[in-house]
């Protein structure tokens, strides 16, 4: 359980007292403020603030193509051509800001989105908790065996047990004696001068958890999501993009839709798979070796097509 | 006067239907939201949205530095500890969104700053008003003649009279041209086809005023007003860049006075210009030849010190 | 002709004195420096210098990669993989420097793309050449009857002589007056004060050319050359973008031809049209009634698939 | 020792077979291409390319400012007149790229700076070496009495050596179990399937090496080089940065130097600060009470001025 009774008070606190605003409000956004998405064992995603809507993607781009796009009748058209067309901009005049809790091993790939803001907890100010990340046995996998960059299926029997009790022991092992360098008090309870937090830290594993603030505009996000939502995303991250991809589904419900009917369920062709797919549709039986395609990639494309 | 009836009314639209959040709320921007302070003789400033306040900076810190943060005793005392220690990502956890009306000159200037997001109303679509910028008689300046972007006097007499008159003339006579192109209709009333008008607009002269939606945090915000509302800055800009420095002292009152004291006001001291003030603190007489420095910063350094 | 004999003798002069270098070096580049494309009437880019070369690119994802990556049996699967996989890190490793001469309509366009490096040349600082771009007469077009961002046919006749006439004779205008206001001289030989250049700059049309060092990496190059070489982009900046397209296929030709294969050529298909060409491919005949797309996806959709 | 006789043997390699070039070379940095600096016990910084030189900020200053600029008399003046004047974009017309092998908790703070390009060692997709970070008895530092994000003087004794201890067996514990996860072999020889990468590396704690390659421009590395290595940084990072310092240095001599002058032991002062010194030079005496400074200001502000 990730949030103590202290901290689901505050949320409470926090939802309390709605105040008075002349802004474009959100109504499925106002619903998510500040409450936890549990995601894994120890961390959490949620809504801290947000500044826009699907209107004011609308209006971003009635400002840039002046009278002229009236004549897309309605609003959902008019998002769904921008998505189409890759038009960015009108997209990224809408932000939000998530609070997130998360595997170190996780932040690390996180990070590599540098079009974010972030605020971090530094352990070089701060002492850590003790929480680490312990995959369920179902989440426990195996390295592929055709990608070096993917997961088999689940350890099973004594190697998974072996596995979860390292990973348990490890972790606790390295936090007690990352307390115990920290400390002003010897186990025998004579006084020493502790080691620098910023020093300690080292010692902590990469299924710590951390937490950060992290702020990011529509565009940026629905790349984020683009990569990190889907299927070849390692499961970790994995887990915070799909819940991150159903808060924004709730807050800009019309630019979700194109999003995913355009990205995250599209797919771009290469010229050579488009002229194949041209091929196929009069008829022509098409092989790899006549595709001009390499290995993998006819494989990714029979994937699709069959 | 920049503003028709039809955008007076839709501002009191704006205005009129105050909605519950449960999002941080500055009052001091609640009251600017949408209406538009002059700037120029046609142009504009006026907020369209914002995220965050004062309290989001500090809870972002808090955030970053833990529990630790909690012996600086207050908000205030925070925020100045943040501005003086270049930290800067608090600073970005807040988001402000403008909508403005400029000459296409200072638009030019302003896009420089990369670090935010803008959707400016396209004369390739659309077609631009016949509005233009020409300087109030203390603005038309002659060119410095110390300072090869700089300006001196105002320029007097038939000199200003002949200079506004061809200002104003070209000008109408570029748009009286670029609506003919555009026309689908001869003067002697027969039709014709009617340039593009992603080519008609090249014959338009950089005082015509376009418009945009323009959105940065709060960091990049005051790095923009830093160079902007600075003395060295082109008139033309810090107009608008001083109406926005009161709308954000008006968003982040605690902010802006941490960066008035630190950034705007402040300045920054070579190793040069350290060494000369230790020895003029201790008596000695300082000349540009014994100060180490060149001509034109001693020439600056005697501006402040005198 | 865009080059003073001056101009040429120093791009004689910068191409005669190789030097030694330990780094990467890239032969397709070294015979494209310092070379001018002519651009435009009066345009022009050429490369100023460069970062890296095909193998740069492995070389760095390789360190992403490790050893792993060495079962991908070349340098050009590689890269097509990168390229297909949407890995852009490796590509940013590459970084190319232009300098171009632009009409200042087309500057406009450029810089929205905001993540390279711009010094432009300074109309508040300097003063501009009197030159601008007076389209070919088969580049003077209609506005499109279907697309508001779009040319029909050129002008002809009359009609385009008209046009003609108005750009030059406008520019020559807006130009006799720049220079009368800067001058510190009257016609009749009197002196006068000379209107400062960060105002004067302001009777110019957009028309008029300017010019900056601009410069990029491999990832976003990729990105802007995807854009603005595109049939949909204004004719005048794909210009530009053509000649920019060569350069590069000179400078990696493997990431050249990756990027031509996946982005260039390539298409993007919503899961709309993946599903609607699923049924064609099973025989089925699909109408826009039956596909779920709106009248323009459609359209875009047949212009493709027939 | 860092290097391997193999990894010394590539240096060598690389280094031993120039090639000419028509662009811009920097003699003091082709002395330091692919030499590797070490730096803590495991690490190492070496440049891998670089673009432009001092020259180049000129070059690209000088189509900024058009003629104007020749009244500068030589490239040293206009290059600390830019640094002076916070013109930031002829600096960002330099880019260099650098190997770097760091723990990955100095990565951590690294990755904070956005504005660059990374390729770092996937410990998804490959497997990490056995080394880690451990600090000489010198930097093995006690906890700030005054500052939480600082360091006191170094552990002594029993402390000292309990705590090397701990970090020592901790990460070679921490390596056999990650090797005896990822194996397709249980200790006993028989076969087990092996833990997918991407999971067992969570178990290996922050003072683990990594490495990238990390390319940045002159401008943002400039204020990387202020940030860290500033005496307030962390001494693990600042070991990095003052060796980028360096090499620096000795790639564009003029513009290192302004920066030092300028940013690197040059100070902000508030206006408060400045009013205070005015008063001291008029011989006034100054307290903490008649500064307006809070005291942590006050005494920064003593620090420097005594």
């Amino acid at each position: 359980m990730p949030l103590s009774p202290d901290q689901l008070d505050e949320i409470a606190a926090a939802r309390a007292n709605p105040q008075p605003t002349l802004r474009a409000v959100a109504p499925g956004m106002e619903a998510q403020l500040y409450h936890a998405h549990q995601v894994l064992d120890h961390g959490f995603v949620r809504v801290i603030d947000y500044m826009g809507d699907d209107a004011a993607i609308v209006q971003a781009a009635r400002v840039s193509y002046g009278a002229g796009t009236k004549h897309v009748s309605n609003d959902d058209g008019l998002i769904r051509y921008l998505m189409r067309h890759w038009h960015s901009s009108p997209f990224e005049m809408c932000e939000v800001k998530f609070h997130v809790k998360l595997p170190v091993f996780v932040a690390r790939q996180w990070i590599r989105h540098r079009t974010a803001n972030v605020n971090e907890y530094s352990a070089r100010y701060s002492i850590l908790d003790r929480e680490f990340y312990i995959p369920e046995p179902s989440a426990l996998a195996a390295q592929s065996a055709v990608n070096n960059q993917g997961r088999g299926a689940a350890l099973a029997g004594e190697e998974a047990a072996r596995v979860l009790a390292w990973l348990k022991s490890d972790a606790a092992q390295a936090y007690d004696h990352y307390e115990a360098m920290l400390s002003q008090t010897q186990p025998d309870g004579s006084p020493q001068q502790g080691l620098a937090r910023e020093l300690a830290r080292m010692n902590l594993p990469a299924n710590i958890y951390t937490q950060w603030y992290w702020k990011i505009d529509l565009h940026n996000l629905f790349h984020f999501l683009r990569l990190r939502a889907d299927a070849h995303a390692q499961y970790e991250i994995r887990a915070y993009a799909e819940v991150m991809a159903q808060i924004t589904a709730a807050w800009v419900p019309l630019a979700f839709r194109a999003f995913e009917d355009y990205r995250l369920d599209g797919i771009t062709l290469s010229s050579k798979a488009i002229d194949c797919l041209k091929r196929m549709l009069k008829g022509e039986q098409v092989t790899q070796e006549s595709s001009g395609m390499s290995k993998g990639e006819w494989r990714e494309f029979q994937g699709v097509w069959g």
